[in-house]
């Protein structure tokens, strides 16, 4: 049970960013901007910026959902999997290795991202900006993760198919509010 | 040093702000709402959210900016003092404390959240959507810890003034962007 009044039909974030309009709105475009945006990451590697972060936190909701449009945009889970479970041996680049170290440390404080990593995904070829989005990539799921979990939001099982359809909308149309995408979300949640 | 490029002339919050001016634009507008827009909540105890946040993150730019925010609101510092370190004695309303309790465990981790909690500060008089806020306050916060010390921006000492200075801007101006702002702030700039 949610701790406030949340549509029961709208499980984790879905719910909690229909109950507060004005403030779903930045999130929402925040998110969209990163996740979606022109950048020289792939929305797939971005996607599992978001689920490593969102596994650190033990975030069930947004682990599951991120990990689904992961998969979706990669075409496979074996890296998803991988990256949560395994990460020294995951099918990524070099530069992924060390910007996804960069997103697990500051999942834990800010403080824990040192030079000497930094140094390391720079000569792997990060970019200041992909080293800038790794670390708001990081920061805002450590945001998404506190508000699903800290509101005590619903979450749907696994086997019930929800993350899947929830990350084929997140593949086919990202992170801005749109009225056909809530239709589809109350349709395909499971109760 | 910063571990991207960033105008030395901004520092903390206000140079990363200025490096990403389209992811900049929502974190803003998120926060002025959060923080400025109507609540039942005053500025100042939403601004004592921020606070004990940043504390707890041991984000010390946050947590001299946002205590010069709430100091500036409330006319007085002896309630940021206590909030931070001795918050049982606070002089804050018995449903605040439960509040920046409840904004304490977030900081740790949203799961940290229990039922028992949310319902003392229901009982003290929390409405659903003071609980919400506080929860989406703190989950910002948590957010803006981690983008501030994860790319290690310049931290100005308390003794340059420039935090009285820029919670004097937030006090006036809250968060939102403006040319003004900019310029005032690089002027006060302490390097």
């Amino acid at each position: 049970m949610p701790y406030i009044h949340l549509d029961e039909k709208l499980p984790g974030i879905t719910g909690l960013l229909n109950y507060r309009l004005d403030t779903a709105l930045p999130i929402r475009q925040l998110t969209h901007t990163l996740l979606r945006g022109e950048s020289t990451l792939t929305e797939g590697e971005r996607e599992l910026i978001a689920t490593v972060v969102s596994h650190g936190n033990d975030c069930y909701f947004c682990t599951a959902a991120h990990t689904a449009a992961a998969d979706a945009l990669l075409g496979e889970s074996e890296t998803s999997e991988q990256v949560k479970n395994d990460p020294d041996y995951a099918p990524v680049s070099v530069k992924m290795k060390f910007l996804l170290e960069i997103a697990r440390k500051v999942q834990v404080s800010g403080k824990q991202v040192k030079p000497e990593l930094v140094a390391l995904a720079k000569e792997a070829g990060a970019t200041d900006m992909e080293i800038h989005d790794t670390v708001l990539i990081a920061a805002l799921f450590s945001l998404y993760n506190r508000y699903v979990d800290g509101l005590n939001s619903v979450t749907p099982s696994i086997e019930s198919g929800f993350y899947d359809r929830l990350g084929g909308i997140l593949k086919t149309s990202g992170y801005l509010p749109s009225e056909n995408r809530y239709a589809a979300l109350e349709i395909e949640t499971v109760k």
